[in-house]
């Protein structure tokens, strides 16, 4: 046995442990989504941060026990990519010392806690002090990592959630979408709505037809499970996936969220499970796990050929006539607002880009948080029209996702919409009969094709030359004209 | 600082770490009693597995870090009986060696999934080989404890769920109740029905009359829920107890079943918390707990006063009309059958009796695996006048606890009995108006009186006390004397 054999034995025990680890945290949280009461949130958290913790010495035992640039300099090359992504996971999960990582996990419990209630109140000034707390932690985690790396600040963010991605693809790439974004919703009709949309069904008549159309997009049953909760997610793990949707959505936007979601669901179903929890099996990326979920609504839930098949479906079975002509107009429109999660396809670019342009500056120390309110009315005004005054709820009280830590993370949402883009591209023009085959409710040929270049190949580079020309390149062209075709009066 | 604070520190942080540990486990077990899907199983009980070999090595590391025997010396008074508690839980959880402990959990693992598979078809015979194994492996185990603690092989197990108890206790109490309840049976009449019992309520509102009980009962719906699934328990920790109720139950049945798990969970949730998971903190036995249920379930569920108050409350506030009369009649009858969980308060102590028998002459030799329906039937016949026969189902096959490992465990179920009566002679002699309180609907003072006594005191020696007149006696008298009163025509 070759010291590259025996290094990767060894790998896949650490990593066959930090699934197991990754399993139980996983289960903590789907629960703590569905079950836990206020009194006993304490003790789940102390749980979980310990269970992090012996992760991380478990990772930390690995690095210190192997030497991977030996291991990589003899390998087989079919090992090699399996070796640097080890190196890249072990560097990501290590790089914060563990204390300023305890800071860290403190400073977001208290602002995530403190953001739900505050928010409710539309408390922005209690709010405040927990989230500038967050915002320093993660200053300092940001110059360990661009030391660690030699990247700038925000690239080392940017680059735990989307791996060798820069600002300085992502910025050109956005100043684009968002002028054209801006134009085609000044020159789009304004939202209205369907007489169905106020057709009601019974909470269980509801909750039966989600689950049916969670499982005619590929969700497997026998291994996971459905529950109805407050916020729609996809917990678990691969073998034990638990799809969480939302219990008091309408039933048209609640289609496309349980669409949405259960693309992110066939993801991790369908990832490779051999060697299990190595880093190569994981999702390739934040990027590609949400072009995942837009591919499932977007190119096949919003396409008209689908929404034929969807009409018949909602109609014949399940008491909620509609045409497909309602469900198309209702579907395709444009919607502006203040919310992003209720967004259409365009102004959810423009959201997004609002969010990475103020957690940039943050970052960088260019503003603060108590400049955040202002800077969020500015933006709001001049991408969408609009402005959420003194309401934070509409402004920037409106996402958790700063009250986690999670920064560097929003842009992802935008590289979601233009991977799905290029991957519809590809796919429709190796199956050039797709729309008929929508129409019947036929779109097993979809879900082949994204196991076979995506899913299935977990954390490969490989992936990415399927979304990308050249690995450099963040090409929007396929998305604009896919959304020009679809919005554009 | 002396040296014993510094231990005492020690072992505070390691069992705070083995509580966070514990809790992961524990919602693992109640997520897979309701959630898991067959073929998400395998992956779950690798990472219950893992988490259990890290409990295991965090209690090794404070073994191996602290000279215990030295602390204890020169502790002060109060802290000697944590110090005793903590020595006897570490000897405990590590006298079977690791490699010993990975062979019991795949033996178990595999005679539990063939437990299930084959009591559904009755099949004995492809059973019995994966029960051997178990057998076999529990035979070691207490081969080693007996070796370590210098006790008699089955008494090493006893001591794993009923401390300080020896057979030499257990027997001859057993020997008399054995004789005693024979009689008994043989004297009282034969079971019958209630009108009432055919009486049904929808899904919903028995789940919302059990869910009542329940909180009558003192569960605290604050931090805990409850389900409802296929087999009741009380699982979770103290911080967030999760109480499952059997969703088939007859209304009748269902009832006292409720009650029954419902004294568990009190006792969880009302355990001292500080320092929290330190064995002095944990249910002093498994016959104290089931004392605590049985409490709940007998001495007040079946009490004619409390049946009172239940049938007013059944009648004017859950749709469900039943006379005083006919509760009391329906509770307080014997019913003579084979299945243990059906049975009265008098055949189940020979059921009880009964397995306890076989177990101890298998873990002696005496007996074989393969004598077991032999032996059980001949028992059955003698105890309780009835055989199974060759349906499995209704003998040798009908509980899990053996596919499980647990032996030693079953005469606990007949120690919460007699613990049980103990108590309340005690509560009933300085609460006198115990039955017009009862009556009302009052059972508050009987909880504080047992929070006072047993729930508030952990592990404490002191526990003990409340039951017995000096440590080593086990008198049946107190449940006798109820049980007579209660059956004897």
């Amino acid at each position: 046995m070759t010291n590259s054999d025996e290094v990767i034995g060894r790998i896949n025990q650490h990593f066959e442990k930090d699934y197991q680890l990754r399993h139980a945290v996983r289960l903590a949280e789907w629960d703590q989504s569905l079950h836990v009461k206020a009194a006993s949130l304490a003790a789940r958290t102390q749980s979980v941060a310990t269970l992090n913790a012996l992760r991380r010495d478990n990772l930390v035992e690995l690095m210190e026990s192997c030497d991977l640039p030996a291991a990589l300099r003899c390998a087989a090359t079919r090992d090699q990519s399996c070796l640097r992504e080890v190196d890249r996971y072990l560097r990501c999960h290590l790089t914060v010392p563990a204390e300023l990582q305890d800071r860290k996990t403190r400073a977001t419990s208290r602002a995530e806690s403190l953001w739900a209630d505050c928010r409710s109140r539309n408390d922005w000034e209690s709010y405040a002090p927990a989230l500038s707390a967050v915002v320093e932690v993660i200053r300092l985690e940001a110059q360990h990592r661009a030391e660690a790396t030699g990247l700038e600040l925000y690239d080392s963010l940017l680059d735990i959630h989307e791996p060798g991605l820069r600002i300085a693809q992502l910025k050109p790439a956005f100043e684009e979408l968002k002028v054209w974004a801006i134009d085609i919703l000044a020159n789009s009709k304004p939202a209205s709505t369907v007489a169905a949309q106020r057709r009601l069904l019974t909470i269980d008549d509801k909750e039966k037809l989600f689950l049916n159309i969670s499982c005619v997009f590929g969700f497997d049953l026998t291994r996971g499970r459905i529950d109805f909760g407050e916020h729609p997610f996809c917990a678990g793990v691969p073998e034990d996936t638990r799809l969480i949707l939302k219990k008091d959505s309408s039933i048209l936007d609640g289609l496309l969220e349980v669409i949405h979601e259960t693309g992110h669901a066939c993801y991790e179903q369908n990832l490779p499970t051999s060697p299990r929890g190595h880093p190569i099996n994981l999702p390739r990326s934040v990027g590609v796990h949400e072009s995942q979920s837009l591919f499932f609504e977007n190119m096949i839930g919003r396409h008209p050929a689908f929404l034929n098949y969807l009409s018949r479906t909602l109609s014949d079975k399940h008491q909620f006539p509609i045409s497909a002509d309602e469900l198309n107009f209702y579907y395709n429109q444009t919607r502006l607002g203040l919310i992003r999660i209720e967004a259409d396809e365009i102004s959810y670019i423009l959201h997004i880009i609002l969010r990475f342009e103020l957690e940039l500056k943050l970052i960088n120390g260019e503003i603060e948080v108590s400049d955040l309110p202002e800077c969020w009315n500015i933006l709001s005004v001049d991408y969408l029209g609009l402005s959420p005054g003194n309401d934070f709820r509409l402004g920037c009280m409106q996402d958790i996702h700063w009250s986690l830590g999670l920064f560097g993370y929003f842009p992802c949402y935008v590289l979601g919409q233009v991977y799905a883009a290029h991957l519809f591209h590809q796919f429709t023009a190796t199956h050039q009969d797709y729309s008929s085959d929508f129409c019947s409710g036929n779109i097993r040929p979809a879900f082949d094709w994204l196991k076979e270049h995506i899913w299935s190949r977990g954390s490969c580079d490989e992936v990415l030359s399927v979304f990308m020309s050249s690995e450099k390149a963040l090409d929007t062209k396929f998305l604009r004209r896919l959304l020009e075709n679809r919005y554009k009066t």
